[in-house]
């Protein structure tokens, strides 16, 4: 989590000096001693007694932080009022902002894009509300709708706090796929006001991104709103995860030469993503999928057949096999972990079968060590950016949105988010495939619209596409063609 | 409405032409014999019998685009499919864009404004809510709230019609004073479910724009999103119009040398935007200040207390002045209208007092003509751009909004209007004045400034700025300081 992880670290530091009682020469020495490196001092206030400085300085880790900070405390008449590392000045004022596609130059032009030459912009939307989809920021705008109850691995922080995320990820619905995406952080937590809310402020979205929305609400919330909405909603966590551990596995399988039908499949933590992930696999053709959560796998027979390991068990374990992890785990192909830290041990992976795949999900720690499983795993993938194979959703989630809106879907389908994980897959050539390298990198500049076209394809074959010019030729074309309908 | 009002438009026509009946030379001839100028051509598909072209033309006003697709339908195998004027073009793909403020080039990078450390901003922001004012788009994002059914004068049009303005209002907001705004359009007309759809929205904005919602709703919307609210909700229809009125009205009163203590004030149209303006002149010293809709003068006594008249006319016409509009416009210093065409007759201007003001707000048909009052008023406003002294809300919004973000005020006070009112006058300077010329250009490059320092000092007075930072340091400097807290 530490920043310095990736280098140096510039921090600011602000300070209240009692100028009686310590000099500035003192505070530079103390910062100096401890091996930080001032760069800027700025002057934020000065009284005859007082004085606010804010001094930028870079610093090796956050152990050398903690040594400045002491060092400076050591001091006589300092008050540390502040610090500010890099990764909070780039939060300052939040990451995204709204602008004008054009400036507003003159009276003719504020004539057009306001009073009164709007008002038959406004009205030919009002005779065809399908109109809003080309004539307003409809056609490329996508809610990022969390209500904080599930962000990253810290829980129910809230919809203030978990802004920070949304709007990380608006800007990299922007960066990676042109989409405009705005974050909408609910203040509130209850399924119905959620869904009610979302409704309500849909006509300006061309889709809807819902976002860690803690279990078992996220299901009830998504499936209610693409029944009751004319727009794609699709849950991130859920089915973005799902498309990218689907994506990775069909490279994996293609290094070990096994087809997806033939594999043992155990999953680890049937949450929302493992789910998510055991439906994906099913599409993809997988048969023998095995569920495991803390009571160990999923059988049929062993719930209600409404509950949600009742409905689990009905598509998958068609075997019945039964037992723990590690009894699950003899002979199976591949392991999916999404649960949680050091669940699957070396003993484990030890009695899968030959060429075992191991995806390990969990973060920060995996369900088992990279370093512990790799003398026994054939290909290992994981959340982290840190080792090889990183499974992450933004290889999804922009190119998605990017052919949903382009072809103007009414929904996503399964055929819709298999095209994406196929799409993904291909963007490593079958030359450059092997164990450390079954998953493009995030930075990957192909990605995007790859699932883009893939998406789009699939949504005509499904009959959920609504653009109305020929849809065959928007594929491969430039990612934004306003002036065609 | 005719855009072409502000000069030459521009057209361009999808036609589809089939081969065998009709020539592109026979298309072009009747374009120009019509009087278009054909500027650009392009083919969007050609089978062996059909075409489909766009054709680029420029043309002097409606009358002429009628005959030229008069003429084009004259000829054979001709189908006109599309007509976009410039008015359409503006608006294809929507007149907003959300923008990263940073791009995401590496692993660093995306480590600091995603996960993992993101986690650390959004834990910030857990332990103290208060942060998110600065370390997330809070910090300068306005909603625009509306639910469509007040939209300009086109009444009821619902949700996605109404997108147009509201991204047009969005525009105005970056241009005029750089607040982000976003466009918020609601699926209901519920008051109680647009007050919880906005409460439940909340925590990403630092300010609520209220726009083009019905009365008698919009009054109870927004007094009770301020009381459950902590950040400013504004209604700009109601106050927006207000502080403008007032702005042209304090400098109208320079001109003809009254105080607006003294003055007989006539308000034609009791709604939401004549109330507004009326507790605006109350609070800015008026005194006999009488209220007509269409039974009349409102009176005291007249009305159920309780009633929204009934408590107008307690805080109105001390005199209890009785009448319709030609019989209380007797001897008024200052008639205002916000009603309808036509209502004031030349003889009531005839028998108003000495140097008569008359603000005519009435659009796109004011009360009274202009042409026709001239001879009789000593000074004259309307809501239009094509005469002088436009009385546009435009001059309020954006540095009202501007300062209240700047100084995190948890409210908008009657001083900050006020104060918003008297900043607009003064960039009118005493030598500019006069009778052609009493309020700003909605151009004009200081107002926003104006507004925004004016506003922050009544904030500050009044108690509501909840900055941390010494308040008085931040009149006059930089709109944007985002690393200050």
């Amino acid at each position: 989590m530490s920043s310095s992880a990736h280098g140096i670290n510039t921090i600011i530091l602000r300070l209240e000096m009692d100028k009686e009682l310590v000099t500035f020469g003192q505070v530079a020495t103390a910062i100096n001693e401890a091996g930080g490196d001032i760069i800027a001092i700025d002057v934020n206030q000065s009284t005859k007694t007082m004085t606010t400085r804010d001094i930028t300085i870079q610093v090796g880790d956050d152990a050398q932080q903690a040594l400045i900070m002491h060092g400076l405390l050591d001091l006589p008449g300092i008050r540390i009022i502040n610090v500010s590392d890099q990764v909070f000045l780039m939060h300052l004022g939040g990451k995204i902002e709204t602008h004008p596609k054009m400036r507003i130059k003159n009276r003719a032009d504020l004539s057009r894009v306001y009073t009164p030459g709007v008002a038959k912009v406004c009205m030919a939307i009002h005779d065809d509300p399908l109109k809003a989809h080309s004539l307003t920021i409809k056609r490329n705008t996508v809610a990022v709708v969390s209500d904080g109850t599930a962000v990253l691995g810290l829980g129910n922080i809230g919809p203030e706090a978990a802004m920070p995320v949304m709007e990380g990820k608006a800007m990299l619905f922007k960066q990676m796929a042109d989409v405009d995406a705005f974050p909408i952080c609910l203040n509130t937590q209850d399924t119905e006001e959620i869904i009610r809310t979302v409704k309500a402020i849909a006509p300006a979205f061309g889709g809807i991104n819902l976002e860690d929305i803690s279990s078992p609400r996220c299901f009830e919330i998504e499936q209610r709103l693409i029944e009751e909405l004319d727009i794609p909603v699709f849950h991130d966590d859920q089915h973005g995860t799902a498309v990218v551990i689907l994506a990775g596995l069909i490279n994996a399988l293609k290094i070990v030469d096994k087809k997806i039908e033939d594999c043992k499949i155990v999953i680890c933590g049937i949450g929302a993503a493992g789910i998510a992930c055991t439906k994906m696999l099913l599409t993809a053709g997988a048969v023998n999928v095995i569920g495991v959560d803390r009571a160990g796998a999923i059988v049929a027979g062993d719930y209600d057949t409404n509950s949600v390991f009742g409905q689990y068990a009905a598509m998958t374990n068609p075997y019945l096999t039964q037992g723990d992890l590690h009894q699950v785990i003899e002979d199976a192909d591949v392991f999916i972990g999404v649960s949680g830290p050091n669940v699957l041990h070396v003993e484990d992976v030890q009695r899968m079968a030959k060429d075992p795949i191991v995806f390990a999900m969990a973060n920060p720690t995996p369900e088992i060590a990279p370093e512990l499983a790799e003398p026994f795993v054939r290909v290992m993938a994981t959340g982290r950016s840190d080792y090889p194979n990183q499974i992450n959703n933004v290889l999804c989630f922009p190119g998605l949105f990017r052919g949903v809106l382009d072809c103007r879907a009414s929904r996503i389908t399964e055929g819709m988010k298999l095209a994406a994980s196929h799409a993904i897959a291909s963007a490593v050539s079958d030359e450059e495939l092997n164990e450390q390298y079954i998953i493009p990198s995030v930075f990957h500049n192909e990605v995007a619209a790859r699932v883009r076209d893939a998406v789009i394809h699939a949504a005509i074959e499904d009959g959920v596409a609504r653009r109305r010019r020929r849809l065959e030729t928007m594929i491969g074309t430039a990612y934004m063609d306003p002036t065609s309908d």
